[in-house]
């Protein structure tokens, strides 16, 4: 049988800036999906997309063929959000938004990464509580969303398998940054778990994909228009991310303080990120007429102790130990601490985010590879924020190591003062943690 | 060990358009040809330099790394010189400047291609005669260049083994026609042959890679840059592709042209081509004070039969029947003849070429896959030029082929009139053979 189209002229259109046409991309995709076409046909493609763009259309098309290349979700009601974030230093918000918005009657399905690189994920987090089980399938998963509300799981192979290859290529051609790219890729992903709106939660920041507001924003506006012609309502958040969320970098720990966050406890800017974030899920799942209405009830939440509750739901549906939140020393946690301190007087200027996330690794807290093994139970935590004033010989932040890490350890301290942590003789403004919301 | 570069910090310089240094994209070649990065690496790349273009210096790395990646011969004294043409259609040059430049006093090292597509290829052509062994090894090649002053075989293994790689990923990934990749791809092949100095015959029209004057002549421009950094002499002719060149195209009949052509019995334009291209080669060589006066020693070996001579010892020394020489039966020619006839009055307005070589494929003058035979018999003989007048009737072209292939030649008769050559009510200027010369 002749061929449809022909990989050759895709590219070559491509290559000189042309737009592809649906048809022509359904075809590419499939086609790869299939193994009929090769990884170097695909990367070329890549590369050509990512110099030349693709426009809003082309990007459209993209995401539907990648969506179709897999399973699709549905779920009755205009009540399912999901949120998106695209990920950075710290960030457990996932943990208490999701209890938060469930507890105010959206139903919030959850399919999450793992951490690979500088940046942890999800489910590794959770899998830190004992038996938590995060592999569960599409049947299971849509059951537990229909009866609690909130399920969390990991990626699976039955979801938008087109993207799955892609994303592997574009992570060893250097086409990984590419806003249509990313958009098509992300939203595929949300499409197919039957999501009726999506909050995006775009990070800005030395610890993001999107390094400067401008980006961020290109970024948020391409995902919203690309949920809108699929008839998806969505908000975005464009969110800081020049320093950790929270106090705590590390599986175990940010688990802790996520708990403590559902318990009204937690650091201010996790809390208001969370509480703003299961807002516009909120209003967009219609559970409140104004968004304002919406952040009351996401607060209500926390103060009666219904997210809370939601949460232990979650644990024990999925298999997990939710002794854990009475008793966080179920949890693992390295015994040793070694506090790193200010080498001098001043303001706290800037955290190399970026390389937070590779010192955690060095500790044993991430991957190198695809297969190594996270150990839970160690950490960073900062006592310190931007434009915080400190005196020389205060407390920057603890590492959490095992006694038998101590040379490690102490290599990490040297390198959060002369690396990460930047001290200035001048006044520094602390940071906007909402930059801007678009909605 | 740790790599000396990233993979994907190259891809990604390349993505920004940066300029990448002289030992990045030797590591990057080096890597690919030993098969330590993919082709999607490689196929991700060459879309990024396409797309954002190699300055002269990246051209001049690329070359070197390619050049490199194999054997380099080195043949002492300046007079080893070598030509280039892209291709086209009815292109039989090499048999006769070959001769003419090595009667003249110049080594002419000839590593020759083979058709693929549209055009056909010179090592092919050479076959047609019984016995001549185009398979020599290096040692063989510098043995009958010093000894006979001119040898031609087909590409080899041992010559710039990564162009060969990277040519058959440019050919499926739509990054052909990039004038710093076809460059590198010329070049490193040229400089490993050993000459001293290089004569480009750049191809411009229909039947041509570089479809415009101004593309043709960037290319000019860069293979010479490329050539001087390398410390050899060149030159370059922009020539007309826009109709065949002679009047055969087909094999046997090529060669059987080529004969006539060094017996000075050849058509003007492919003698006139010929005898500029070996004049370019004997002044490059030093073999005549003048463009002028090595226009004339050119002439002279044919005058004085010393290049047919020439041409007579390199097929004996390559193991062929140089009877055929005398004798042009013995060279396969089909028996049948079909006349085209043209369907109206007027002047020959112009000729598609590249549809030409498409045509002699069908009849099987040409190979489809790497691995068809090409049938040396058959032909098309054209008996008009561009801007001659024609009447109703006249003879347009003769189709050589079987008796058998009746009822393709009628069906290739229909296509020359209708889609091949073009008449016109008004009179229409005969074409410019040797539209610039860069020297």
């Amino acid at each position: 049988m002749k061929a449809k189209y022909d990989v050759y002229q895709l590219l070559d259109a491509k290559k000189k800036g042309l737009e592809l046409t649906r048809p022509q991309i359904k075809w590419f995709i499939d086609q790869y999906t299939q193994g009929l076409i090769q990884d170097y046909h695909v990367s070329a493609f890549l590369m050509a997309a990512f110099i030349n763009g693709l426009n809003s259309e082309e990007t459209a098309s993209l995401t539907d063929a990648m969506l179709e290349s897999g399973a699709q979700l549905k779920f009755k009601g205009q009540n399912v959000i999901d949120k998106h974030s695209t990920g950075g230093i710290g960030d457990k918000a996932s943990f208490i938004l999701a209890p938060i918005a469930a507890a105010a009657g959206v139903k919030v399905p959850m399919i999450a990464g793992r951490g690979l690189g500088h940046t942890g994920g999800t489910v590794d987090k959770v899998e830190a509580i004992r038996g938590f089980k995060t592999d569960l399938n599409l049947t299971q998963f849509s059951e537990l969303l229909n009866k609690n509300g909130v399920v969390l799981i990991g990626q699976t192979p039955e979801i938008a398998p087109a993207d799955r290859l892609i994303y592997a290529l574009r992570d060893v051609t250097a086409t990984i940054d590419s806003i249509p790219l990313i958009t098509a890729s992300i939203m595929s992903k949300k499409l197919a778990e039957g999501a009726n709106g999506i909050v995006f939660d775009i990070k800005v920041g030395s610890g993001a994909f999107m390094k400067t507001k401008s980006d961020a924003k290109k970024l948020a506006l391409s995902l919203m228009q690309t949920a809108k012609r699929f008839k998806k309502g969505s908000a975005a958040l464009l969110t800081d991310m020049d320093q950790p969320l929270g106090h705590f970098v590390g599986h175990s720990h940010e688990l802790i303080e996520s708990i403590e966050t559902l318990k009204g406890q937690g650091p201010k800017d996790l809390a208001l990120l969370s509480i703003e974030l299961a807002a516009h899920m909120i209003f967009l799942a219609k559970k409140a007429k104004t968004l304002d209405l919406a952040r009351d009830k996401a607060i209500s939440t926390i103060t009666d102790g219904s997210a809370l509750k939601k949460f232990r739901e979650l644990i024990d549906a999925q298999g997990g130990d939710s002794k854990v939140i009475d008793n966080y020393s179920l949890l693992p946690q390295a015994k040793a601490k070694t506090v790193v301190r200010a080498p001098k007087s001043g303001y706290l200027e800037s955290f190399q985010n970026e390389k937070i996330g590779h010192l955690l690794i060095d500790l044993g807290g991430g991957r190198r590879t695809k297969t190594d093994k996270i150990d839970f139970a160690v950490a960073f935590e900062f006592h310190r924020k931007k434009g915080d004033q400190l005196k020389k010989g205060d407390a920057l932040l603890t590492i959490h190591h095992h006694p038998e890490q101590k040379n490690v350890a102490d290599r990490i301290s040297k390198e959060m003062v002369t690396e990460v942590i930047k001290l200035s003789s001048k006044k520094i403004k602390p940071s906007q943690l909402i930059i801007e919301t678009i909605a």
